[in-house]
């Protein structure tokens, strides 16, 4: 599948990971580039939007991403499983892994940072906040999204669609040792029968 | 299905929600009680098992964790979807949604955190790690696992294992505005033919 990637408002940019896909992160500094996967990240804001991805303080990653303070979060879809788990599982220190496994990337419009849209769903390119503990404690890095794109054929006018006809751009989601599940099988949710307490919405 | 929780080793903890599920965080505090929903919630550590999860600072359930100093995370399985909908968009201020909608709480083993088995396929008890400044500034709460359990049907011996046999306790992934996707249809990474470095194994 050849992407057609379109530009996703920043609005709509953490509902891209809201669904807890593993990502791809991508990093550049002083002439070198990276690219991991990253099982662990989530939002934690919708505007601005914001996002926390647990990136190992000994990575080779993690020092590209302080170094210039920005990272890429790409989406693999099921045509990436393998590319995803491999990239997880070898250093980019000594060797530059696009290069090695032919990825071809993108350069972001914000930041510059290298992008992955072939066998991808979407991407967001991401500013780190820094804040020291978290990062030292947990592994946490806090970032702003800049800005974020979607192949249109699974992600557009801000919402998912996944179907029989997206099925290798469909998010991965990793249980460990290689094994992943597919986000698929959409389910609606009905209105259950209790009444609503008006007015609460939002106030769990 | 009747639930056949087993305990999880605290090791294999994180793996529960390593995926990304949507999950239900129930609290308890001062003879109050509360479950809300959560799509924002990620794994930190293996060893100790430690999570974040966002828990807006306006919601009843922030109040009681803050107050107990502990959370249940509960995983909603396929056959909950209208129900995890539902709590995630009422207060549980002036109701007691797991009366009103008909859910039996187990009492934690460590924590005394009410926990939802029917209809889930796991749940963690966790204790709060006061951080007040992600707490205010990303309503982003860490919290260590003391204890998980999970329906042997579908989590055993520490792997999830997903099946036309368990769909109703497969997880669950918010898209947005009640629409989920189920996690099923197991991909198996293999290897890439590239070499691999050696001994750079988790230096990614």
């Amino acid at each position: 599948m050849t992407p057609r990637f379109r530009p996703v408002a920043l609005e709509h940019a953490s509902r891209l990971v809201n669904h807890g896909p593993t990502v791809l992160v991508t990093s550049a500094a002083g002439g070198r580039r990276n690219v991991m996967a990253a099982a662990w990240s989530m939002p934690v804001e919708f505007t601005p939007p914001r996002i926390a991805v647990v990136i190992d303080k000994h990575t080779f990653t993690r020092e590209l991403v302080v170094a210039s303070g920005a990272f890429g979060i790409c989406l693999p879809g099921t045509a990436l499983v393998d590319l995803t788990y491999a990239v997880g599982g070898e250093s980019g220190r000594a060797v530059d892994k696009f290069a090695r496994h032919g990825i071809v990337a993108t350069q972001g419009p914000v930041l510059g940072m290298p992008l992955i849209e072939a066998g991808c769903a979407a991407w967001l390119e991401c500013r780190l906040i820094r804040e020291p503990h978290a990062e030292d404690a947990y592994d946490t890095c806090f970032a702003e999204v800049v800005a974020a794109a979607a192949d249109e054929r699974i992600f557009s006018n801000g919402h998912w669609s996944f179907s029989d006809d997206n099925a290798e751009l469909q998010t991965i989601h990793h249980l460990g040792a290689g094994h992943f599940v597919r986000a698929g099988g959409v389910l609606r949710a009905k209105p259950l029968q209790a009444p609503r307490a008006r007015g609460t919405e939002g106030a769990s």
